[in-house]
């Protein structure tokens, strides 16, 4: 069974291009925000400053159904699971207000980097935090 | 006497650059999401899809005082007053969490504007709502 | 055999975060830039402006193998093939200066859209344009 | 007598928001890469990693005279002058093609920091450099 995290994104004028809806690299925004919250923006800025760790998108796999419009208020829908030593996965989807099936849905892949970016194991600290959650 | 009015902004990935802090054309994005707010994002859809006028930046003037870092929780404060048929004048600052002055300050003239980018006087439905904040 | 087309992008401030390398979703950003070059700004421009329609991205999947740090000038190579009625598909890689490995990949599909945001077929004048570059 | 630098940007999808034309921060992107090419962006990167040292935006004054559209090629045309031993004044404008006037102006005070973001006076390489710009 799996906890699905919700983060709401307004979509402001920022947001969208000259077509009338978001410029659809903007929504790996949104996914990486919601992450950010699910993880918690402290642990990741503690994890950096104080360990030099960070995490990095290794593969993203995105399909846009349903074009997006300013002022909507959209439901980024977030679930993950550990992969191994290295890897997270992420299932991420973003819905509009009222609306019968997602607008854009994502598999990202996450690894966690050093500041040389190397490759190293994700911290036992983060993996039990993670799965509390 | 006149109403400030405050915004959120939390700073992601997304707004930072190598430097280490918020990458500084982002504040005008931070005081257009705070101006939309006070205004109201769905009125200005509305003023948009139903009568073609919107607003543009007219004039920006930004002091940037001290540096923004990841993961901050910043307060927006937003003030304005009407000026003349066409223009609204904003004063808006940012501060960081505990902060003992602003880090950013700007000055901002906003103008209605069709859709043919010609200048439009402010609604009065706009100006009666405005008055009542 | 396939064309590659190349369009150089160089990697400015707004384009790194505070890990020290450029912000992921950036990269659909440059893919998209190359494609226009590819298409023609102008015959998108016209397309748009006279016959209502655009490129939506339907799918993308991204894989990121390298970073990508401050200015660096690197090569985006692109290539793509005609797929049925209503959509492109594009392979992208962007490479660093003097990389053995593109630094990250890409397969891309758009689809023809009208402003409606309606399905459309390519126009003709559009594959013909593109099966001689 | 001052020079006048011209740095060429092309207005892209992810430059425009759904008003039709270009998003008003963005012209301080297009104005830094401007002044990262009249610096040198190697020389930018060599003072970041070698002496810790980069320039930071003090203050900016915009004014916004014309909207600017998608496929556009604009000028950016940036002159300088040093001004003390930690400031340097820019006046840039950016011109849309054949236009009459510009389409956007501002003046921007940059000042030189550290790491730790403390002042830090103009490196006397960088200074002997700018005076033969």
């Amino acid at each position: 069974m799996t906890t699905i995290h919700h983060h709401s994104v307004q979509i402001y004028y920022e947001d969208t291009d000259h077509s009338g809806v978001v410029y659809h690299p903007n929504f790996l925004k949104y996914f990486e925000r919601a992450r950010e919250h699910v993880i918690d923006s402290d642990r990741l800025a503690q994890l950096w400053n104080e360990q030099g760790l960070g995490f990095a998108v290794y593969k993203a796999n995105l399909t846009f159904l349903d074009g997006v419009r300013f002022a909507e208020v959209c439901d980024v829908q977030t679930s993950f699971e550990l992969d191994g030593k290295y890897k997270t996965l992420w299932h991420q989807e973003l819905w509009r207000p009222n609306a019968k099936k997602p607008a854009v849905t994502g598999e990202i892949e996450m690894v966690c980097m050093d500041q040389q970016k190397r490759l190293h194991p994700l911290p036992d600290s983060f993996i039990e935090a993670m799965l509390k959650l």
